[in-house]
């Protein structure tokens, strides 16, 4: 069978990079057979036959024999969604491609959905299956799913496959794909507390990470810095703690704009409410939560991490995490466990007294760990799972078999990785790809080149290592520039996280990214460029 | 006189910066007792007296006196802007500043130009007078300036005097302000060959650039990549040579739209016309421009620089430049002349005959001076005064008195500047100032440390640093990402340009510059956050 060639779309004469412009290695434009396939998929079969698509005539419909009908409004949506994506994008075609299926057409892509139960009002999970299989022929070209989230990746790309000729005329390849991911979690975290991110940014993201297959929103959304998630039951927290108690929050209604935007897109909403450590905004719509520091014999007028030694810090918690457990619907809850700064409670007669009584010595690890268990139990009693960051596990905390530690320091990485799955703990991975670290260039391929399973472990530790997710964290990233930092560069996390191990050509991702670069432009994602060139239809302007 | 007290816009809680953020020196947010002013005039004495504004009785006029009256629309359109600007930022102030002046109200600002000649119809030139003086009391401001160009920097300031209190009413305190700018030329190079640049972005930056008291854009409009310039005289340039004819040119329409533009802002447009190097787009549309590369004894198929050895070369760029003197007013046009790679002058045996005729040797730099001493030698007999990168004067080309040399490299730095005046050249500095180069955290402080005239040298010499600018080089950067990463990183350049020498005090610049950033973001700008922290009217997402 033979391959199409796709023209990249930017000019590839290869240009002297010269002092000035600082010299590096810049990837070769070529001519991918996978056309502008991002991420791509496990296998995909293309052939040289080219049909045609009306765009008054093409429809998506349900498949006669599918489990899923017109009441599956998150497929309806889908379809709508797909259609507009599928004849907007106008990436045109080189010329000297060969058509030889010129005059048929495809008319329609059936979907069909294969298991009793499709899924259309649930909830994406971390063992949802999304798998899918699309086989394009003309008239009728066929996607069939398992459920609803293998169907939604499949739709993705089938609209990735429709390319523009030099007339305006869309096309497709009879093709065969079968796909699903390697790793189930593949994350973003976005960080709404150093800066408030308005909603209309965190949708747009989410539909880009539905145009990257990503399929978990790690919503790092209160911090030091501010408290923007407006409680029911403790409304103080954001009057007082956010940036302005009315333009700089979360109500109710937008948290469920974005759970339902997102899982109309397959992607799981985790929500982290960091706790003892960056808890600063906390402490100022809920008092005597934090702790008191001193200086001296007096206290300072300044507070610590959250009061781990009295009653009322485990009465408020247990009420909070009821509250949060039920507004997101997801079966995880990120519990922070961060970076906690012991000088404050050293500081604090009251803390001393109480590391005495407990045996602990001077160790405040333990006293964290001592906090940290009793959240951690708090939290089961809502019959949520958690993730934690990696020091929960480095201190030696209890925790539940089916917790999910997320080890993010870079040294060390994969002796801890070996540790955390030794240890029969599930795992994922961000170490490499803190995306607020920018750097000059194309670091795109820094993220690329990466492998998750490269630490030493048997076969079964590797398999709970589940994925990874692109942290871009808000010390300096607000509306202005979040949407052009983050893509494409979380487009390459993506393709590691989801195609097979061995796609690793930078050449090939080169090639394909740049075109999925100018994709997310003509969708509406203002994604930067790679390096120099052009798309079709450039960004218009801010 | 008391100096009064502007509350930071920002949470100045200071929070640790732990390792999961990377530790930094942050300058701390003070209450600067020039509030928002950016960049800060020569002198500014602001009372604590406040006096009122309102939106439907204040106006701006012309001073009975003026030399500048209703048919001076660069005026007529500015008063229209600032009253805008003025009336539309709403910074909010503290609650406990004093306002012994309450009740009263400021309701005119006259704008008095003292000079026969007011320029109203001219274009700014590198010796315009931008200086004012700006008297604020009630019931009349007064704004004193020379000319147009300091009636305009002046009106800038005026609107940053202006602030909102909790109640939304407009005050501006007392205020006697006497400014002038330390540089003459302050630019910005945008590149719009390595990406094309929507005429929507240019005309955004030239309103930054305004609000920054910025008044030279270096328009770095063709280079390898592409050659988006539509000539008059050689339409197929363009036609061949930009990344498309229709969507990817600017058009004589769009040149003259952007040198208006900026004409009514204050603003010098000088174009590049970059040769012999950088030109692999020209070649594309005007064949037997460039020198065929050769591959031992024949041609490779390749070009490399502008072929130096032909009549026919010295015809077109006679007729050129000539076009480009007439299309762009300024008294200067940059000439380039960076970064020739002689490998293709060398393979070419018609070239190396040249040599020898000339008697160069196999010094190539003797040729590439040949070549520079012609083309400037042409555009000399255009009138016009050139600039060239520093190349061309380290090379030892013969210069007019007049010449302005850009220095760019970064090492060497002051041995090149000290160079450079010794020989009595002007020169302009861009070597500390490439914003292309981005790095993690607060790079604005780099810049902002910058002093231009720490090299060795006599007054005279010193005198002969006429300004500097801030280069955006293209790779990386088109309408999805450039205005938010040029701003606020080149308003600290601005000021650096502006302000006397010895303002550098780093905390009182974050605090002032913060609000800067939040009033461009008001004003329609996206500049990105300097830091954690917010603006009461934030960017709406893209």
């Amino acid at each position: 069978m033979a391959v199409i060639k796709l023209t990249a779309l930017l000019l590839a004469a290869s240009v002297c990079l010269c002092s000035k412009h600082k010299s590096e290695k810049v990837p070769k434009l070529v001519n991918s057979q996978y056309g502008s396939l991002w991420p791509l998929p496990q296998s995909a079969q293309i052939s040289a036959t080219a049909f045609q698509l009306s765009r008054s005539s093409f429809q998506i419909v349900h498949a006669p024999k599918s489990s899923a009908g017109p009441r599956c409004y998150l497929l309806g949506e889908a379809f709508r969604r797909y259609f507009e994506y599928t004849f907007g994008y106008s990436k045109r075609l080189n010329k000297d491609r060969k058509q030889s299926g010129a005059g048929a057409e495809v008319s329609e892509l059936q979907v069909l959905i294969t298991s009793s139960e499709p899924q259309c009002d649930g909830f994406p999970s971390v063992s949802s299956d999304e798998s899918y299989q699309l086989t394009v022929d003309q008239p009728t070209a066929v996607l069939t799913a398992p459920n609803v989230w293998g169907a939604l990746r499949g739709l993705e790309t089938f609209s990735q496959l429709v390319y523009k000729d030099e007339y305006g005329t869309l096309h497709i390849n009879k093709s065969e794909i079968k796909d699903f991911p390697r790793f189930n979690h593949r994350g973003i975290l976005l960080d709404s507390s150093r800066h408030f991110l308005p909603l209309k940014v965190i949708l747009a993201n989410l539909d880009a990470m539905a145009m990257n297959k990503y399929n978990v929103f790690h919503w790092h959304i209160v911090d030091d810095q501010s408290f923007p998630y407006q409680s029911s039951l403790f409304p103080e927290l954001s009057k007082e703690g956010s940036y302005h108690p009315y333009t700089h929050v979360y109500t109710p209604a937008d948290v469920k704009m974005v759970i339902e935007y997102a899982r109309m897109r397959g992607i799981r909403v985790i929500s982290e409410f960091d706790t003892p450590g960056h808890t600063q905004s906390w402490g100022l719509g809920q008092k005597g939560l934090l702790t008191p520091c001193y200086s001296g014999e007096k206290p300072s007028g300044t507070f610590g991490p959250v009061n781990p030694i009295l009653n009322s810090t485990y009465d408020f918690m247990t009420q909070f995490f009821k509250e949060v457990s039920s507004v997101f619907p997801d079966a995880y809850i990120h519990l922070g466990g961060d970076e906690v700064d012991f000088s404050c409670w050293k500081s604090n007669p009251d803390i001393q007294k109480f590391m005495e009584q407990q045996g602990f010595g001077t160790d405040y690890r333990k006293l964290e760990s001592y906090y940290i268990q009793r959240i951690l139990d708090i939290v089961t009693g809502t019959k949520k799972g958690y993730m934690i960051w990696q020091e929960v596990f480095d201190n030696g905390v209890k925790l539940k078999p089916d917790t999910v530690v997320e080890v993010w320091m870079g040294n060390a990485l994969e002796e801890e990785l070996h540790n955390v799955t030794s240890a029969g703990y599930t795992t994922i991975l961000s170490a490499p790809w803190y995306l607020d670290y920018i750097s000059y260039g194309q670091d795109w391929q820094k993220y690329y080149k990466v492998e998750p399973l490269s630490f030493k472990g048997t076969d079964a530790q590797k398999k709970l290592v589940i994925g990874g997710e692109a942290c871009l964290w808000g010390e300096f990233v607000d509306a202005t520039n979040l949407t052009p930092r983050l893509w494409p560069r979380a487009s390459a996390v993506a393709e590691r996280l989801w195609s097979h191990k061995d796609v690793r050509d930078t050449d090939d991702a080169y090639s394909r990214l740049s075109q999925h670069r100018c994709r997310m432009v003509q969708r509406g994602i203002p994604a930067e460029p790679l390096y120099v060139g052009h798309c079709d239809y450039e960004y218009g302007g801010q």
